[in-house]
């Protein structure tokens, strides 16, 4: 909260109000699902309904908290309005993320307005504002990450014994998901992609009925929920032998994500390790084939910024937690991805799935 | 797609933009994340990106496809403008849903547009367009329903049997949530509720760490996913022997529940069948402890039109399922709640969860 304020402080903003649940949570530490808080330089209060009035108690910190029985980001414009009145160190604006606010909240929000302050008063702000803060993780959370991911390793290795050709990819999913509850994850972070044989092509192939063939490659992309905090990972493994083709094409995809994974440090564009996944397959002819960008931030959201990704500016900083994910598709072919979460710092990137990587036959 | 067409021509509309994925999935049967569809009187296009061009060919029925590479809504904004200037057919507007856009996304559409038209061309739509479509089913979609609303049935049946005080809240969950999946559920259709003891008066309590008491109330409210639709169905069952006032509570939710099932039927408003089981309730001087409306609309998503609630004056629709789930929540004692999915017919309510509703001692 403190990071925040001064970053209001700084922006000459004199209010914010926030209504992005992972916001809320990382702002204040409160979970529940129907909330808003409103922030001005001095006073912070999270709003939020009658189904939550013991678990906001417990959980909430650096924020007032009020109960009310309509919604709560409406109350929490009327309050910010009512300091807005309380001059003179009254308040004339109130920033909030239209990346979060559909058309339909931001038009019920100013009807809540008194007339006179209905123009204006609602200001979009021009980029999200607690997000950026979020990219940046403290000590705490890169522990909860580091767990996540470890609790994601601990999986793969779990699920690998399990796999077997003629396996429904269902039942894989629901092996992986069973052992995650198991090792005490809140959940899955993700829809489980289990993508066999050509299935293996198409980048967000969720689970299906289909049995994995005898031949081919295997995708796993899964993450779990710790502390709030996602895992991400993935790996393809190939059942059978592979040929020559196909042997080809996963060391270029792993050269390619090794060589992101390097060029990964504080000070770096994102779309430095873009490029250098994406040169790497380009070399190989298969820039086409990598379709989409190398990677994204992970934290209480399973995509946050910074993304990974050509032409973005943002340099990585110290303390951010990147997927690095490049990948090759094929239709009717095959496909290859491999993930890892990496750890920025200022000496490199520090995988925190530390899976092996090499082709692994089954 | 045929009664979306004549609702469009009805409402004297020229051109929609749908951005919402379960009402993507419904028209044209595309299942990928990252997609819009415009549609004018007589064409219809899916935007997508490339990761989903074998998925969309595959998937797509009653719109043509363009894979773009910028932001599919952007390109079907575009798009819908171009019709625009074709006149003598050229269309002046295009609705959209102001509560499933944000306030940044449509100034990103509005970016897009030709300078000419920017005023004015993207109108918001008074009220959802798709959804009450939705709410609808056609038979093919009851029999999806059924069958989901059979395995849910099923997967209560098959928990019951492994139910042990001492058992942690989250051990339940795994298990569920694994015999969902190895009966082929494509996932849970939200996050699995177990709720015992004391927790049980907290309406979305989530499965924790918590060991189910030796005595007292447990409530499971799950659902599973078959085909994209979802089940939703919520039991309470006893440990131990409960005493003449948790007997008489149950008694009166379970009287509650079949009441307000016994008023479903086609023609009849939303919140007559709400009432039906707050009054019994009230009669209970249990009104207070029923937080909540009494269900909801469920097909695509979770929680979909109509609401079951005070105050909802939809009248209910032969082919409609809806969940009917009155619960009383008593802080610091417990709670209880019950809850299936019932099928709206001209000649009353059909109950798709036929697992028993006598309190189950265990």
């Amino acid at each position: 909260m403190g990071a925040l304020r001064r970053k209001i402080t700084r922006a000459g903003l004199p209010s914010l109000l926030v209504t992005h649940a992972p916001d809320i949570r990382y702002l204040c530490g409160f979970t529940g699902s129907n909330a808003a808080l409103a922030l001005t330089r001095r006073a912070a209060r999270l709003f939020t309904d009658g189904r939550y009035t013991a678990q906001a108690a417990e959980e909430v910190q650096a924020a007032r908290v009020e109960i009310v029985s309509s919604a709560p980001a409406v109350s929490a414009v009327e309050w910010l309005a009512a300091q807005a009145g309380a001059a003179p160190a009254g308040i004339e604006t109130a920033g909030f993320d239209p990346a979060r606010t559909t058309v339909a909240e931001l038009a019920r929000w100013k009807a809540a307005l008194p007339g006179r302050i209905r123009r204006g008063f609602l200001t979009p702000l021009p980029a999200p504002f607690v997000e950026p803060l979020r990219a940046v993780k403290d000590e705490d959370e890169l522990e909860v990450l580091r767990e996540a991911a470890r609790i994601g390793c601990t999986l793969f290795d779990r699920i690998l014994n399990e796999l077997r050709p003629g396996m429904k990819e269902i039942e894989i999913a629901a092996e992986l998901e069973h052992q995650a509850r198991r090792m005490g994850a809140e959940g899955m972070s993700f829809e489980t992609i289990v993508a066999s044989g050509e299935r293996s092509a198409y980048p967000h192939g969720r689970a299906t009925q289909t049995a994995v063939p005898r031949r081919g490659f295997l995708t796993l992309d899964f993450g779990i929920i710790h502390k709030g905090y996602c895992s991400d990972m993935t790996r393809s493994v190939f059942f059978g032998k592979p040929n020559a083709r196909e042997r080809k094409a996963y060391c270029a995809v792993l050269e390619a994500q090794e060589a992101a994974v390097a060029a990964v440090t504080a000070g770096v564009s994102a779309s430095e390790v873009d490029e250098a996944a994406r040169a790497r397959l380009r070399r190989e002819g298969l820039a086409e084939a990598f379709s989409h960008s190398t990677g994204h931030g992970v934290g209480l959201e399973i995509h946050e910024p910074p993304r990974i990704g050509a032409g973005q500016k943002t340099r990585l900083q110290s303390g951010m937690v990147v997927t690095i994910e490049p990948g090759i598709y094929l239709p009717g072919e095959f496909g290859i991805r491999i993930e890892d979460m990496v750890q920025v710092t200022r000496n490199g990137g520090q995988v925190l799935t530390p899976a092996p990587k090499a082709l692994i036959e089954l």
